[in-house]
């Protein structure tokens, strides 16, 4: 990472608290220790951040890569700390325990606080050894994640131009198809959900990047926000195209989504359309420095009550409508802080986030609209460069 | 999943232990809870193991699909114990945190172990509400896990299918591929790791499979068995394609390595290939019930050290010879249990595993051959169809 992360906060919780240090044990999946540490691993390492240092705990097989990559002040080996005897000794869980507690004592830390999710075999086993340690439930790094740098608001950026050329990969597809007895029709074949996810994948992995779920759904499959949608695509209907790629190298993801129909979805369809996308402008507006993420939340709520469709704000238990928050996070997660919901705090500075309405009915289909924007002192910069509009185009 | 998971050794230990139930808390990238559940979400849930059921407690959004796809007993929604409200009166963590213990209260469970990973936040949080946790340092499940039902090999075997194809599409690309200057040459620019890697990936996705990763590594690059390898391809040196594939939709993963090379690598490169070889067939040879993984890791060794290269067991600090162990579980984890390695214990009938020799010198290059067998009763059956040989073909 280019930019040092800033821990300020976190050591400032030590502080307060009276602890020596805050522990991370987990595998390059958590993004909490891959921001902190600036390295990430296959396999379970360790991150310790104490009152003036960040030291990582880490296999032979990783020290030479860790000491080359990471951000971190010291990098040290398992068998630094005898890891191998301890296990010929103790077995594998208890010769991991006893060569953390060592790591932990050559740093002079006897009381650490750990993330919500930190291992309970590891801190059961780590009290046992006399460490103290406290389970930190308000989850301090993601809240200093979800203020980029600079560094990071680009790593963002570059995701999200792969992500404009998968979309721009899949709206070709569905512009250029032809259309026969109600069905897309591409290179003689109904053109399927799965077709256009793999066109979306195979651009993304031409840029770079992977992903782990795209969303290619029509009719009334879109109408369910979580379905990724399956078979053939029919005219007539509105597809749902909900991207989430991360960059390979860099870890950093971007978030789009874009509705499509070929041909006349109907009349109800396209007020919904014209609906969603009034209330992404209204949500995108209300976006600045010092105003809460339930404000925008409820400005995009405001539009679509209005326009006579239910929210989850109106009646909580509809099935219909609006039956989602507005946008969250984005960063080394797809889905991180800050939330632009009804328990959405004020958005800062640097807050990358989703703006992303949508109206949701099984009986006429699903239609969302989705960008990736920065938070700026006086309202946003839009990290997204896509047309919107519901007649798909070759352009 | 289609045969039901036997939790009988889990069930066991409850019973042993005097214990209600064992909880699982976390999202669908934990393949315990998948592997339990017979579900995966990409949000946390909640897996419950009682004497007598499975029980799973998700998201209102989660909550239809749950109940239609999930191997469960019963299905739960967090609105069913007023999650709504206890966040809304005690903040996310603790509301969550009264939440799952209600969950728990409503199957009479008071008592449970967790898995060493479990979260601290919830572990503490729960015994604050009067619930007894104990982490279940053992790993329970993935003993279980180890031995595969029929349907699960079949599921690995499919992915294997799709591997086979990312690795006959990569060493077609090297085969073709012109020499010009000692390097390889691909309709005109140098062909690169990058570039293979992207066939590879590519191959997968069309065969519905995905990956984190991929190895094809060049000379010294491949003499560092966790180089995921970069830049242009060389002619006359060793090029390890290491594929570890993982099918979207089942989850279950496949692994195979092949080394080739362009024209001649040198006697020396060649003589490491024949050994690795004759090491791969000696760990093969080895394969039965009854018999240790640490026993065929041994085999392994015999026929590397017998050539005289040196492996981790005559000399723990080597840097050169084959310093890895000679294989691992394949399943739902690209890496799990059995391990056929010096800790290995006994292979039985349905365990998955890696045979992967290779010998490693940062001046010689690198060379590694595996397969992916299944243990039987007296032998093992090959998962892996295709060909072992150093000089690329383009069949």
């Amino acid at each position: 990472m280019d930019d040092p992360v800033d821990l300020t906060p976190l050591r400032a919780m030590l502080e307060q608290r009276d602890l020596d240090g805050y522990l991370i044990d987990a595998d390059g999946s958590n993004s909490d220790q891959r921001y902190v540490s600036g390295f990430t691993a296959p396999d379970p390492y360790q991150t310790l951040v104490t009152r003036d240092g960040v030291h990582l705990l880490v296999s032979g097989l990783e020290f030479g890569r860790a000491q080359s990559d990471s951000a971190a002040d010291s990098v040290s080996r398992l068998s630094a700390y005898d890891y191998h005897e301890r296990r010929a000794e103790h077995g594998r869980y208890e010769g991991m325990i006893r060569t953390l507690a060592a790591f932990l004592a050559d740093h002079n830390v006897d009381t650490i606080a750990v993330p919500q999710e930190f291992p309970t075999g590891t801190a059961d086993g780590l009290r046992e050894q006399g460490v103290t340690v406290t389970a930190e439930t308000e989850g301090i790094v993601q809240k200093i994640r979800a203020t980029k740098t600079p560094w990071e608001v680009n790593q963002i950026r570059a995701t999200q131009r792969a992500n404009e050329a998968a979309m721009a990969a899949a709206e070709t597809l569905i512009a250029s198809a032809d259309v026969e007895d109600g069905v897309l029709v591409h290179d003689g074949t109904p053109l399927t959900s799965e077709r256009v996810t793999e066109e979306i994948e195979i651009t993304l992995l031409r840029h770079g990047c992977g992903l782990d779920e795209t969303i290619v759904a029509c009719g009334a499959d879109a109408a369910d926000p979580h379905n990724r949608g399956s078979g053939e695509l029919a005219a007539g209907e509105c597809i749902v195209i909900d991207i989430f790629p991360q960059d390979k190298e860099t870890g950093y993801a971007g978030d789009m989504t874009r509705t499509f129909s070929r041909g006349d979805p109907g009349e109800e369809a396209r007020r919904r359309y014209d609906v969603t996308k009034e209330a992404y402008e209204a949500g995108l507006e209300a976006v600045e420095a010092g105003v809460t993420g339930a404000a925008v939340h409820d400005a995009v709520c405001d539009v679509i009550e209005d326009a006579g469709y239910e929210t989850l704000r109106s009646d909580p238990d509809t099935d219909t409508g609006f039956i989602h928050s507005t946008g969250h996070g984005v960063g080394l997660d797809v889905h991180e802080e800050p939330r632009v919901s009804p328990s959405g705090g004020e958005l800062e500075p640097g807050h990358v986030i989703s703006i992303e309405p949508g109206i949701y009915d099984p009986a006429v289909g699903g239609v969302r609209i989705e960008d990736l924007i920065v938070v700026t002192e006086d309202g946003y910069e839009n990290l997204t460069d896509y047309r919107v509009g519901l007649d798909p185009t070759t352009e």
